[in-house]
């Protein structure tokens, strides 16, 4: 006989350590939002400063309005950026990387400049695979 | 009179510097597929090594098979992974990382550290978020 162990009842276990690699895992959506599409544009953005968000959405270059909403409350809820709705007239929302934030975007950073500064041999990769 | 440069043509210019922030940078597709759902967890699971078919789909807990083949199938294209046929019977493929996918699969480990080492404080942020 199997004893149902209560926790399996749950969807993740708060008492194991964190592991991407387990389909349950806390971290696994987290991972999701800050490498999705435009959350690692975003984040990345947010690096080199505090942004509005008319100004970030020019920064993240074809988001919409509506896509740069929904990410930056993804990044919001993770911890990821703070927001800070100034007392102006009118009134801005300027957005900030919190200090777990930074951490996140220096890693994506990194990753973006490995891309951006290797983009020919990538290049040459994708005309051979095409070849073949 | 505006004069129309012939480079505009293209999606892409591959005479300017690699810059993801740009919608028709030829990085940004890359960064997307690196940085997808399950290529970050395919990058993460390889840097480990030299991985078949079908214990990549182990370890990377809840893919599918069509989304593993699809996932290696656009890191192959991109120059980040190596797939060799193996000349055993059966046959099996086995996939490896080239030099450029350790430099990113490198990248990508260091920031599910960053996540996985800070997921109380992604928790509490969480927690934080719904309850206001």
């Amino acid at each position: 006989m199997t004893t149902r162990h209560p926790d399996t009842a749950d969807t993740t276990d708060p008492t194991l350590e964190a592991d991407v690699f387990a389909r349950n895992c806390a971290s696994r959506p987290v991972l999701q939002n800050v490498a999705s599409r435009w959350g690692v544009l975003a984040l990345a953005a947010l690096r080199e400063g505090p942004y509005r968000f008319s100004a970030l959405r020019r920064r993240v270059d074809g988001i919409s309005e509506r896509m740069l909403s929904q990410t930056l409350q993804n990044l919001e809820r993770d911890g990821m950026i703070h927001r800070e709705v100034q007392q102006s007239i009118p009134p801005h929302v300027e957005y900030t990387l919190t200090d777990l934030g930074a951490q996140v975007a220096d890693q994506i950073v990194g990753l973006i400049h490995v891309l951006e500064s290797n983009i020919d041999r990538i290049r040459a990769a994708q005309d051979a695979y095409h070849r073949d």
